[in-house]
């Protein structure tokens, strides 16, 4: 048990390899090597521009550092349990590589900024790569509504069928989710691009630093202005969280969705056998696993959220311990959304819909009821009124078998003698998505025109 | 058992009272009242507006609705739990004030758009209000700043007294926070800034409504593109949700302090007797009870949080039951933020620093021995070396109960020969806050730059 | 401002009255006006048999609090927000009922085990309530079950047709696990049968009080061991709450499956009008609105456990005020609950199921192929090369629209020739469920024993 | 892409590989390989047992299965991606130990009932193994107990001073927890401790297995008695994560205290060095890292009962792929609380209390004001006025620096006559303990009645 070399000066005794591997994050930081790596470059050269360091040393100093990028890139960094974190091994190994010049490195820095600007540069990265994950889904959402506008099906409320829509609409609400999502990422972003290099421990340094010179040597829109605040922020992972926990809440829904679709009785969809599975057992399934695994992650992500807020709650500035548990969840969200959004954008381009059987749901169904309410309110019925006698007609209709386009109009104008020969026209599932124009609405024209300003959003991105 | 009158036409059987009052959101919807009158004139115009409603009804119906505000205003609308929502009470006080036309009101409008553009218009007043209290209690905290930046105290990490930095320096951190709390309500105010109204059921509407009037005449900054995604979005209130969660995890980190410094052993702040509750029996006790509440909040917020997502998650579309449950955590996070956000503005306001004892704590605490370190490595020991010989100083000095400061030259020399006389002033605490002058960190003048900042940001809004 | 009246010896100022407000649980912990006289009477009744009070002074305060009960019963209890918790409001009126003697009755008692105590007697009746309420759900599944054992349906996993079972045999799966859940509401009442009395604030009395004694007059199962860990315990509510969200998950599944099954698609089930509403714009709905509201409760239920364990997290001993925030949650759990379960026992025994239809779903739905796999097994063929070939058939028989027992044996010896003439009883699905024998299968004779088992335990409660 | 070989019969064309890695789950679940051989072992005694076996095929691949175990055991097994998981891979290794009849083993069984079967062997062996470790920690916590049964501290509520308290009573207050603890544990092994084995997919199976036989030799209590339950139930895990997040969070409370115990202004513990660590940049660090990593790990153990709660929300019936998520979380789990109570407990057996210090605390502080309160109570005057009496004596106290006990009787008599000179007796700390005598209190006889009590109650297990 020999005393930490970093910080053992005080200490008479080591601490127990239990404690070590307890304390250590180094499973898990190994993944910051190559941010921590870009960013004690920066330093070094900032150290080095504001002669803190000798031009001599600093040379060396980034001459080691590029050295170990290239053994990084080409897999040959080995990291080691005995120095407990990503920092400590890269010190150690720097030393190998110019000897104690590599000390000089630590001058003006505290592991507190170091880590903390590790995390900002490592989440941007990856936020851009989700960001145009998401956008490839859009790409295929639209993609999918373009080939399906005059594709009829109900839509649901209550999980009943409602009113007849276009199947491109219905997907084109996913389009609306995944657009606010990447805006809630782009804010994540903006959350994560702020450098808290030169915090040091937790107030600053002595040292005549200049943040803004490592802050622009690292492509940061800015800097904290507060140390403290530097060393003891997460809300940008937080940010990260929620924007991620919506994503899968959206996602969550698509698939339920698709797994509902699979059954065999809706059976409007056929899942490409690349993203379905068999039974062990019963030799005729073909299960939707991958919507159900996205469907089911949505837990983990969650999960990641609320250990985070947990853990920061009531903890006391400025750095403490705890907050190093604010990794694993973040890097298990990273690899969970990039996955699930990948492969559900790939699973639903796959996706054959049996637009027959879509449609033909629509012709017992009743869900052109509401059409007949508001031809009647068209009448001069106030719509209450029109409403009561439509839900006469389906009571009717249900209990002798018959749709409303299938009555005469004899049996139509026993219960309301406005309706007229016109009436059927209105009842026909296509002309009720026809008839509506209003902005946003499922009409055909509408619905064209909001997969043409999704394509020029997409294509200017 | 009648049926119900807005819907019950195909119904046999009304339902049970206990399942009306299961279903029924009047109990806590009715706090929904008066944007459901601004958003029923609106949608009234609109209708007249565009010659769906002739002059004479929608002059009736928006004079009706006028009166409504004005009982609502006086405190004289009854709602009853027989009608099962604010919108259904609305309508039925409505015919009794004006007859049968106000069954016209709800043309091209279903109770699914308009329980959503009630909502967006009661989120964006009370974000409003909250951002405003968040200003307020900003200008405590600067003001607070002011008047103590010559206020020395041990900054800390892992609670142990890490380094002297001022207590102004302490109070912007939070500032800070606070600062990225209010952009995240403003996202949430954004994400609440579209109008849903004229998405209907979920289809959108035959009727040749003016979406772009309605979303004017209410002061939304645009229209919700698709009616599906209209009705079933949510996200605006996870995002209030989630900023509201942030918030309260600050604020439960700032409670946590003024908690242990109010402790016999820290003893460094004094409450005033307007914010701290005594014992039923123990009569010396003076409790920071507001501190603790807020503290314990916390959990409800989070709670609420949780409670959104869970009940979104995998929900197929559009609107489904489970989504009423979405307003009960949203109203109660508003009323514990505005109250946690206000008192606590006022409760720190009141609190009196013990600024000597504060500093007094900085005398023996080893606090300056990173000064120590990086005066060594100023003159030319690697930073690892010198942190060495300080961590064994301090051991010596932990033993011999003798800190840095009154230790001799020849003591200290011992150690370390490159110490030489100048040591003294690089171990006085109030130079060791001076020294720093980096951007962001304690340095008086920093801090001073940073509060000056802080106040012109404020005055601008 | 005046100063408060039963602790405020040592302040000069009272609280503003947001403050109070803010501090003041008597809005919502009047709730425990009953079981705070229950357990004075015991405190009292303790106090005179120990002649720590007189036995003329203890008449007095008994007779006072009786009085005060049947107030409460007749309705003619009047709190004020000026008293800022149930506690302190019932001795305000004891002293106005029995004047200053009244004072005598806090003697060995403090706010903090006083509260604790109404709340572990508070929890013991509730959940005793909703535990009946889980014995009525427990028998309306079971005499469903009984109804339908012959109902056949397809067994569902990924939700898609697995293998046939009995409609009987699916319910008394949700049988298994409401008996769980009793189980875990069993525990969460244990949890809480432990009296408090007599921790005092924290550290027990000098009194010569008698712990036994009151226990037993509340008929306590026992004594808390530790008064530090009396007022700060709170593993009874998570315990509880823990019950909540494990019932309110398993209800939620439920719902989700009446849903599907009240859907268009599936059309399995009848929901009565009795607990279905209609849709204001849409005349032919008929929403599963009570079985979709219990399934979004679910996320209140999770944000109640979820809240109280984050304000949990890291309290020091022994009380805190944040404690405080233990009880709404809990409340509105307790509500939710009662609501859920007893509205769910309704809905659910006013469910009517189409059997044919549900039993034509298994006419061609492949759903058979397990039992075609382990007659090829029961003949020889190793298990995963029968399932092979079955799996061939399957693809052959998709792809010519023929299910299996509508092919010829000829046609199915071409897969495998030991296939025999005996195979068409074994595919048909009623066989197929009448040749599971093994304990807990869906095999008719199982199931009918299963019911058995359940309605002897039934009977035993 | 080939498809797979164990479920591809009906399937066109293979999975992706992307899909195949997502769908697996070897990477986690190869941790149940030696439940799943045990498991196996069991099911083909069974088989052999009930003659659907052949002796032969029987003792060929018990012997096969008895040969994996040696390897595995020894380090020797190999699992390959190419089979998804641990029941395909163990299946895989098998044919090629025995050849083509290791397809038999799979007789009468699903991956449903198998990876169920080997989830709660492993959950049994791992709870035992947790409870054992908590019977450690509350060892440590008896014998420090017993070891300061006379070491004074001030007892706390909300943070501040209450009353004199034993520093074993303290203690005392978490064995009671952890005494819990254990009883939770112990019922999330009975949730765990029954078969599922031989509910094969959801309906059981035709052949004639005989289940007693294999849940008894496999050591389970019982049997479940529904197969589709017995393939769905994940109670089991959520009981166990309920217990582990009530845990940490009474770790998290005990941790709490630790590091404010250690903080410079309380100061009344040293953790030894060996878990205790340095700062890279402060040299007189000495960080509680461990108290702080498993107070923030709190955060994790929450996340993953809230994830799996929200993964099971809203499944159907009976199994879906969803459920594999129901793993990580509880492996990481357990990972977590074997690390933290082990660490936790020789840390605790590690801390040096000075109890100098912690005694010295109570000579100014007032937390014998209730004593004077209850001694005044004692010679008659009613609580109340004995309290209000006391407060205003101490607030005189404060006024003056000046304690209670250093009071002359004069000034003490001129607040209320009763005061007499017994009075300094009650006003002696240690007195103040002494004198509490009723069941469960501070007192010093209590507190060795409770540890004496404490130490049977360990002996036992």
């Amino acid at each position: 048990m020999a005393t930490n070399q970093m910080w053992g000066g005080r200490f008479e005794k080591g601490n127990r390899s239990d404690v070590v591997a307890f304390n250590a994050s180094i499973a898990f930081d190994q993944r910051l090597a190559k941010h921590d790596l870009i960013g004690s470059i920066a330093h070094a050269k900032m150290l080095t521009h504001t002669k803190i360091l000798s031009e001599l040393d600093g040379t060396q100093i980034i001459g080691g550092l590029e050295k170990l990028q290239e053994k990084l890139m080409a897999g040959k960094l080995v990291f080691s349990d005995t120095f407990e974190d990503i920092h400590m091994n890269i010190e150690h190994l720097l030393q190998q590589e110019i000897g104690d010049v590599a000390g000089k490195l630590h001058t003006a820095r505290s592991r507190n900024d170091q880590t903390a600007t590790d995390m900002h540069l490592f989440m941007k990265d990856e936020i851009v790569t989700i960001m145009s994950l998401l956008d490839e889904l859009m790409e295929v959402v639209v993609t999918k509504a373009e080939m399906n506008v005059n594709t009829l099906m109900a839509g649901y409320t209550h999980l009943q069928h409602a009113q007849p829509i276009s199947y491109a609409h219905y997907l084109m609400a996913y389009y609306e989710m995944f657009t606010r999502d990447r805006e809630r990422f782009q804010s994540a972003y903006n959350s994560a691009d702020q450098s808290p290099l030169g915090a040091a421990a937790l107030a600053g340094t002595t040292f005549p630093i200049d943040r803004e010179y490592s802050a622009q040597a690292l492509h940061f829109a800015g800097n904290y202005q507060n140390s403290i605040d530097a060393v003891s922020d997460r809300d940008y992972l937080l940010d990260f969280l929620h924007a991620s926990a919506t994503l899968m809440m959206h996602l969550s829904r698509f698939c339920e969705e698709i797994i509902q679709w699979n059954s065999y009785e809706f059976g409007y969809i056929e899942i490409s056998d690349e993203f379905a599975t068999g039974s062990s057992i019963m030799p005729q399934k073909k299960n939707p696993d991958v919507a159900e695994l996205i469907r089911g992650k949505t837990g983990r992500v969650y999960g990641s959220l609320f250990s985070l807020l947990t853990t920061l709650k009531g903890l006391p500035l400025a750095y403490d311990k705890d907050l190093q548990e604010d990794k694993e969840g973040v890097f298990d969200t990273i690899d969970t959304l990039k996955a699930c959004v990948s492969l559900f954008t790939d699973m639903l381009a796959s996706i054959q819909v049996k637009s027959d059987k879509l449609q033909a749901s629509l012709k017992d169904d009743f869900s052109n009821a509401t059409e007949l309410a508001d031809y009647l309110a068209d009448k001069g019925l106030p719509f209450r009124q029109a409403h009561q006698v439509v839900g006469k007609l389906v009571h009717y209709g249900i209990a002798n078998n018959v749709p409303l386009q299938k009555m005469s109009l004899t049996q139509l104008q026993e219960f309301e003698p406005l309706i007229a020969d016109d009436v059927y026209d209105v009842l026909d599932p296509e002309n009720a998505v026809a008839r509506r124009i209003s902005l946003g609405s499922t009409g055909f024209d509408q619905v064209k025109y909001q997969i043409k300003q999704a394509k020029e959003t997409l294509t200017q991105k």
